[in-house]
């Protein structure tokens, strides 16, 4: 089982994360997991914060000569301004923030309290995190990509695309969309929104290949590999809807229009020509590609502040105004990564057990040579 | 802490759920599971087996005199048909059901063993576990319901309609649809899917009302309330998609047009003008209703069969066919009602704690006096 | 990962229990389920419910052809009376007893609603599930068997026998000792006790042979494999004690005098010519029988009762009388075998994976063959 | 809930742990962690890296001014030495250590990726998670105390003794043993181990005072506080054994000697004369103090080394020497202080509920109120 807490606060010391349950016997390039760090900072639209930011992972506990040896490894990131002791109070709730409701929660006297851990400053934590999972993947082939599919209303058409496709030209966009004019129009909205003092949310894909048929389970609810990454997904800040395959479009099409053939050849074995499924039939892998799309909301926090409260005199006031993003879209889309590696790391786990690398692969060539003579 | 099992096969004697955590002292009135489990029974579209089924459940442990003991609840619903062991081997799997992934996965020579357990005769019982979490959030004045609002291309619209008239109106539909015209046009879709041996998806929300602010939490990724109710939701059989509030459009509004302002007023505390969010910000409740939408794709068993594989042989053949519904989409609103209950009585338990009702009501009365303090 | 729930009341309709995480392809016998439930019946000093009780097992779901499918099992095992509705209400708490302290936790008004449930008829469930895990461990040649060490003040000399003397010994006595003397002893002992409206605990041993090196871990604090059979066996009803091999004996030794010296044969690979470590070192199972001992108390309904208070009326009485036994040691070491089978069972899925008996059966032979390497 | 990990190995930079869901507004006083952190390193017989060692905690994450805001709390201890890369090779693997399993598991060419994790440097991390629990345990009167009771064959007599004469007494004993007499002799005994280069183990006791009646619950196996306890004792490296209250004892009285009569007095309520049952019946907690008794093991690593084998050449050897400890008995009981804490805490939480100190506060005061009134 693999399992991961993360912790810290936006302007606390660092973010520390503990990651339980790797096999022992993996490489662990630093430079792979600040490489993520660095994507996440990236994207046309956001704030200043992330000039100021450059995180890079301190590697506390786990590794002996940079190989994991099965013990738990501690991930630390520093923060630049760590003076969450001296800031100032937020007595006016940004609406679409955790604010308001985590004052009401918790009772706190100053939404400082609440903003400071539900900021999604965490997420550093997470792609870290989820950087060793995909550490953990690669050594079986699976690979997980991101792409910006929508910001605001500017949608990309990636149809006819292949995977090493959308890679390469989301690769050169500043906004990680696949598709080159759209792109252009993504930073053109988001060029707008800052002279309107807006934000814009969006929505990205992500693809993880490689995965091998048979990970997760119908067999008890929360074993469904569909609704772990559901969870995974959401649990992201500002993420309002998640899908897999074609999502609310297959909702509206028949069932014949739907469904994805299963065709045979000797070398593929079993194989399809679509992936309306994306990826997951029965709450189990099939095989192809895991496509997860998902939905981000505007960042809450607004140059031109909303309607909101003083939560102390209860008068009527514009809502508390701090550092922050246009459009982290992007950004959403890595820390999307992320969490879906680590649910698919985990699914290996549960699948193929193995305390080393060397035994886990060892059990994962064996299913994969039976499943060839099914 | 509220965890439950589910057991049973499509064909086997029976379906068997234990809900661990309930508190004591709760009357637990037979006739009210019973009569969910008939709605989920219902619904325009269904197939034969629905009309012979007629799930009573037979409550099996966790009672004395009808309520509760602080023990675990176990609950059974008979299958009419048991020939588990006789019915004949599925070699065709069906494209879109677990049948191929599940051979896959657990080396079957036979799909039937898997779609004995994949298949959606399993969410009976967890509308009975979530019978039990409804008549514990009853106790707080919190009301779950759910309404089609698409089934194939028809939309329903329900702008400006109060809870109560949605209620109301989708309760005269036989697709649990509250715009009476939408309704009738999504018999008329379901007639057609019928003749031309073809099957229907659609979308539903769930209305989650009467929930106190601050359920959930934003201080480690696995307690947002938004991430449980879309595990909940997509561990639903056939579900693709799930959102909170505005969902999916609100990834295509600016940020000033999505938030929703805050507002007091004495009398009703802080309150809000629109509920874009979904009743959920911050990973948490807000107190405004909570609102889960999702998409149902079309059922994987079709009249006129896609093309499959012989798991045996590797011919090209056309898919098993087993009895089925047309179209499901009411009855998968009736499950997603059922497993959010489930997760927001969780929610309640983890933040209200308490082993008894009288417990748990005298903590809960204690902070709502709190809030209005606040 | 192996979970269970049971559920069920002394005098409900029956007991329930669901078992989650079994490998497909494993041949269920319910004749050697039965067999353990009688196992868990007898022995010298039960009571007259004993004799009245004859439990057989009812497999509601799971199975398709007497083999596991992947799918949840359930268990259900009918009690014989079932009056839990009319019974009378018990107001003099029984010292030893869940009975006080329940009625204040869950604010009661009647001890009834607190020993139905917390009643060690429960076991029984816990047996059957135990036996779903022996099944699975016998297809790794692992063998789990009790046996009593003492009773009141007699206590067993088993110096010098072999696991399978013990076996055979203790099959022959009717209080499952392997030392026949002893064992004439104890039964004295416990007509003496009947004699006198008392009751006896003791002590037995659970030895679990077959277990390779590796399972459990150090990693993590709730990994190791000592502390989690630790829990399982003080799970058990008036269980007071557990400890792992030498116990608290090896507190009083010299180092030098309880660790195991290292051993290597070409044939047998790493042994050790003591196990004072009781089969775990460091959290793991170290290739040695793993020992468990505990200590039973005597059990707490007494038939000349002890001082209680009615709960109504606050008056000095004599605690409420429930049928029950003089003795039951031997049962609650076949309990004790039960829950420490779930645990090993647990921990090979934990490091071998696989959905299917085959292909937990190859990782398993893989790590063999590879340890043998070493 | 409460649930932590912890991280960090032997020689790495530092250990870190991670504590998740403390309720927000508790004080927390470095001070008082590291005292505890002391006391751990403290005690007649400790090696020579103790005195080296001079553990401090530093909070990286979770709090504001010193406060917690619900958020998890990260700590880290630095160790002196960390050359963890540059150590050599361990092939010589030590009886009684993790040293050969952990090999064997995890097919390491070098005990030292073992016993790195596995040593109990690792405690220092569970004492700074069990200091936190201790801070909100004293919120409500909660105290929890260790002393020795046996070092080697020399037994502390404490008949008669009073809780408050245990911890004076205990505090001033160099072996935290609360018998002058007794700890005198473990003193000497300690010095002769010292001079024949052996180690000793010895049993403690913790004590747990200001508990409420009802924590823990026999409703499902895994609840009870006794099965709770006794994991989280076994967790603790070298632990053999755990007790509650009479423990091993208890098995060979009679029934009417063993269980604890009941009373009631207007002012105090229900109480008892005697607390044989070690404050736990059925599971829960019955409002006597709760004594945990355990028994240790001798350090493994022994200045005159045991027979081993060399894991490259197989050839016999004497077992590997690391810097140890003679006698480890006083800081184990500090530990298991610790680790009682935490799981008193987190049944406190899964009783009480609540966000905030405050919250809990109320929902506790409540049903203490209620408990006056049965």
């Amino acid at each position: 089982m693999l399992r991961y807490l993360t912790s810290g606060e936006s302007h606390g010391k660092c973010l520390v994360s503990i990651v339980d349950g790797i096999p022992a016997g993996l490489f662990i390039d630093k430079a792979r997991i600040d490489a993520e760090l660095s994507k996440r900072m990236l994207g046309y639209g956001r704030g200043k914060r992330m000039h100021m930011e450059c995180d890079k992972v301190n590697i506390l506990a786990g590794l002996r000569k940079s190989l994991t040896i099965g013990s738990p490894i501690a991930l630390m990131i520093e923060n630049r301004d760590h003076s969450i002791d001296s800031l100032p109070a937020v007595l006016e709730p940004r609406p679409g923030h955790a604010d308001l409701a985590g004052v009401l929660k918790y009772g706190f006297k100053d939404a400082r309290d609440v903003l400071e851990r539900a900021s999604a400053r965490e997420t550093a934590s997470r792609v870290a995190v989820g950087s060793i999972a995909r550490i953990l993947l690669s050594e079986f082939g699976i690979k997980v990509l991101s792409h910006v599919t929508a910001i605001d209303g500017v949608l990309a058409n990636t149809r006819g695309m292949s995977v090493k496709d959308i890679s390469a030209n989301s690769g050169k966009s500043p906004v990680n969309c696949a598709d080159p004019k759209a792109s252009k129009l993504m930073c053109r909205e988001i060029d707008r929104a800052i002279e309107h003092g807006d934000t814009l949310g969006g929505m990205f894909e992500v693809i993880i290949t490689g995965v091998p048929a048979g990970l997760g389970s119908y067999a008890q609810w929360d074993k469904r590999l569909d609704a772990i990454l559901a969870r995974a997904v959401m649990s992201i800040q500002a993420i309002k809807g998640v899908s897999l395959g074609l999502g609310f479009e297959s909702a509206i099409r028949k069932g014949s229009l739907v469904q994805d053939e299963i065709f045979y050849d000797k070398k593929k074995g079993f194989y399809r020509n679509s992936n309306n499924a994306g990826g997951v039939e029965g709450g189990m892998s099939n095989g192809e590609h895991i496509i997860v799309r998902s939905a981000m909301k505007p960042i809450a926090t607004l140059a031109k502040p909303l309607a909101s409260v003083n939560i102390k005199t209860k008068k009527a006031v514009r809502a508390s105004v701090q550092r922050s993003d246009i459009c982290a879209v992007p950004a959403a889309g890595v820390v999307a990564e992320a969490v879906c590696a680590v649910e698919i790391a985990n699914a290996m786990i549960d699948k193929f057990g193995g305390d080393s690398i060397r035994e886990m692969r060892r059990n994962y060539d064996g299913y994969i040579k039976e499943l060839k003579k099914i």
